[in-house]
């Protein structure tokens, strides 16, 4: 039976988010190519077999997959003979750091950033929800947030630095090959160019730039080929 | 020939370079038994042997390796039979990573809670040196730093939360056991209690807390046993 991916879809056929993108990402790495099924914000009904109503959900033959670092370890242990996401269990388990570090660090300094873009990208029967969810979280309205697109820029800019300092002697975070911890990162990078015009990245960001030009470029295009902004290309 | 660890002396026999931490640890990891040699921030001469002036300095018969980086992959390459640091290629890459997380993280945050403490920590001789370069760092005497405690407390605690979200589902950081992601972040917790009679974990902050005991209990207690404040015991 073919593997089945759900992933969220948003408005203009973006698909926007990290998660899904750390998925897509793996299942490449794998040498898989599962068929698409989308999600909007209002349809988690569509993934309600697998128990909850997050995506992505991986549905490989009998087996369902939730959250996005279950789906990788069930590919590594599962197609054990493609190429490795983690280069062994020491790997795996400072790739667990570095998925909290994206998820706590990272996304939460991107988070607000992004969140005015989400409201516009996601499909006009999702805004209310969205904007209800982020503005609870943010504790004011997305247009003032929006506002202080400045403040969060300059507050993201020493959060990246580990990944400047990193990138500045190795290819990838992993090494001279791409694996799962640099998904985890540039799964960020990719939910950015996917809504926002405005590219996150100064110009004078060379290192940060060029790994990111690198993982767009991998699997024939995979992450450039989708509906996203050109500044981040 | 024996192995010989330079690194940093402070007044009352205080320890407290997080880099040289790193390296006590990975020595310990793989079960060697250095003698340490002592320099305080003044005898930079003692190590220009091996061309440049920081600690620590490994001295293995004929080698000389600088810098903690250096030091564990070179205990890893040259030692392979002992127990490993990193558990494979992805673990020494991610390592690397949260190695400048630690540097451009978790110790730039730190730093400021510290730095009034390390200058009554270091020998009276080094204090006139310490302040210059701290004070030139952050901009405004250490006197004014210390009054900003519990703001830098407050900047520190978001940054630990990766830590905490990897300590809530592992006993370690690299897993069930620790290798040198854990002694990377250790490192900075033992220069704390060192130095500081402040502890800068929260009693409520169990995972830390309960990490860090289990931290200082390794290879005997080795660095439990050194002077430091019962705070964090």
């Amino acid at each position: 039976m073919p593997l089945v991916l759900y992933e969220r879809l948003c408005a203009d056929d973006r698909r926007p988010s990290p998660y899904c993108w750390r998925a897509r990402l793996a299942l490449a790495h794998k040498g898989l190519s599962p068929e698409i099924r989308t999600v909007r914000f209002t349809e988690s009904d569509l993934v309600a077999f697998s128990g909850q109503a997050k995506v992505p959900v991986l549905v490989d033959g009998a087996r369902v997959v939730t959250d996005s670092w279950e789906i990788a370890c069930y590919l590594e242990d599962f197609y054990p003979k493609a190429p490795s996401l983690f280069d062994g269990a020491g790997g795996r388990a400072l790739a667990r750091f570095v998925n909290h570090w994206v998820d706590h660090g990272l996304q939460k300094a991107l988070s607000p950033i992004l969140a005015p873009y989400m409201l516009a990208a996601v499909d006009p029967d999702d805004r209310h929800y969205y904007r209800q969810t982020r503005e609870a979280r943010y504790g004011e309205s997305l247009e003032r947030v929006a506002a202080k697109r400045a403040v969060y820029l300059e507050a993201l800019d020493p959060i990246l630095e580990p990944l400047r300092q990193r990138l500045g002697e190795s290819s990838f975070i992993c090494g001279e090959r791409p694996a799962y911890g640099d998904y985890l990162a540039f799964a960020e990078f990719q939910w950015a160019r996917t809504i926002c015009d405005q590219d996150i990245l100064a110009p004078e960001d060379t290192t940060l730039r060029a790994w990111r030009h690198c993982m767009l470029d991998l699997f024939d295009g995979l992450a450039r080929s989708v509906t996203a902004y050109d500044t981040a290309a």
